[in-house]
C-alpha cells in the first residue's frame, strides 16, 4: 500500500457519505471536494452549476435529452461528442488536476474510477440499508410527494446507470473500492474513524 | 450497532479471507468455523466431507449433476427436493445452531445470508485484485495446468452462481456486508486489525 494522499468517497444517496467525507477531510486538515468540484467543472465547461450537478453523476433523463438536443450544436466542441461526453471529459480533467495539486477528499463523481491509475488513492464506498437511508433523507431534506424509498431508488438508479456507462463497472461492487462500509450499521462517527485509521493518513501540522 | 458475537467472512478465492478469518478468531479467542463447518454438515447429512466441501458453496457442475442423478433416490429426504437443496437446508440449520451456541468466526458458506436476521453478526467481505490473488494461489497451492487467472475465475464464478441461486443476492455487492476490504491493497495483517477494531469485540479472558 503506497502512501495515501487522496481519499475518494462514493456513496449511496442518504447513506451519509458526504457528511463522512467532510468529517474525514476536516479531521485530517485536507481540502474537501464535492460542491467545489461542481463549481470547477461549471467554470471550465461554461455550463450552469445546477446543470453540472445534475448531469455529472446522473444518467440523462428525458428533460436532459431535450435540453441536450437543443443545445448540442452550440455546446459540443467536436463532431460526434455528446454534451454528456463533453462534460465527462471536463470532469475527468478537473479531477485529475485536483489530484495532482494537493492531498484531498473527493466525494462522488466517479473519482474512484477516474483516478484508478494512481497508487496514492484510498477508495471508499458508503452504503446503508433502505430503512436507515429513508430515515436520514426525511430528517435532512424533509418529506416530499414521493415516498422516501422511491426517492432513494430513483437517485441511486441514475448513479448506477451513469457509472456503468462511463466506467464499464457495476456501481457498488465491493471490488471497485479498497473499503466499503455500512454507515447505518456502523454509524457515521465510527465510519469516519475507521476510514482515517485505515488510510494511514495523519493530520499535517 | 448491537454487540457483535459473530463475525462472518465471505471471500474471493485467493484473497486470503480464510487466513484473515483464522487470525481474527485466534486473536479474539473465538471458535473458528471453516473446515469444521464442513465436518458438521457432513456428519448431519451423511455425505462425504469432500462432497460437502464441493457442493456447499459451488454451483453444481457436470460431475456433480451426474453424481446427483445417481444418488438422488437414496439421499433425497423428500419428493422434489434436490440433493443440493437438501444440503442447503442442513447447512442452514448447522450454521444457525453454531451461531446460537457461542461467539465465533464463520468463513464462507453464505453465513452472511443465513444469519441475516440476527443483529449480533458483523459481516465482512474480502477481495483483492486478480494480480494479487493469482500471486497468492500460486505461492500457496503451486502451479497447475490452468493459468491462475482461470482458476480464480472458475472458482469465484461457482461461488457467485451458488450464492445467487440460494440467496437471490449478487455475490460481492458491498450492500450485502457491513464491511468490505481489499486485502491486496491493505495487506492481510491490516485487514485483521481493521476487522477486530470495527467489530468492537475484545478478547475474552
Amino acid at each position: 500500500m503506497s502512501e495515501t494522499r487522496i481519499i475518494t468517497i462514493s456513496r449511496e444517496f442518504g447513506s451519509g457519505g458526504r457528511t463522512i467525507g467532510k468529517m474525514v477531510a476536516d479531521r485530517l486538515g485536507l481540502k474537501y471536494y464535492d460542491k467545489e468540484l461542481v463549481q470547477a467543472i461549471a467554470e471550465e465547461s461554461g455550463f450552469d452549476e445546477s446543470y453540472v450537478e445534475e448531469a455529472g453523476e446522473h444518467a440523462p433523463g428525458k428533460s436532459w435529452l431535450a435540453f441536450a438536443l437543443g443545445a448540442q450544436s452550440a455546446a459540443t466542441p467536436g463532431k460526434g461528442l455528446s454534451m454528456n461526453d463533453f462534460l465527462w471529459t471536463i470532469q475527468y480533467r478537473v479531477i485529475n488536476e485536483i489530484a495532482e495539486k494537493e492531498p484531498c477528499v473527493i466525494v462522488g463523481r466517479c473519482a474512484d474510477y477516474i483516478l484508478r491509475e494512481r497508487s496514492d488513492c484510498f477508495d471508499v464506498f458508503i452504503h446503508a440499508s433502505t430503512d436507515k437511508k429513508a430515515e436520514r433523507i426525511v430528517r435532512l431534506y424533509g418529506e416530499s410527494e414521493a415516498a422516501p424509498e422511491k426517492r432513494l431508488a430513483d437517485k441511486d438508479k441514475k448513479r448506477k446507470v451513469f457509472y456503468k456507462h462511463y466506467t464499464g463497472r457495476e456501481w457498488g461492487m465491493s471490488q471497485n473500492y479498497h473499503m466499503s462500509l455500512d454507515s447505518g450499521y456502523l454509524g457515521i462517527e465510527e465510519c469516519v474513524r475507521i476510514i482515517i485509521d485505515a488510510s494511514g493518513m495523519k493530520k499535517s501540522e
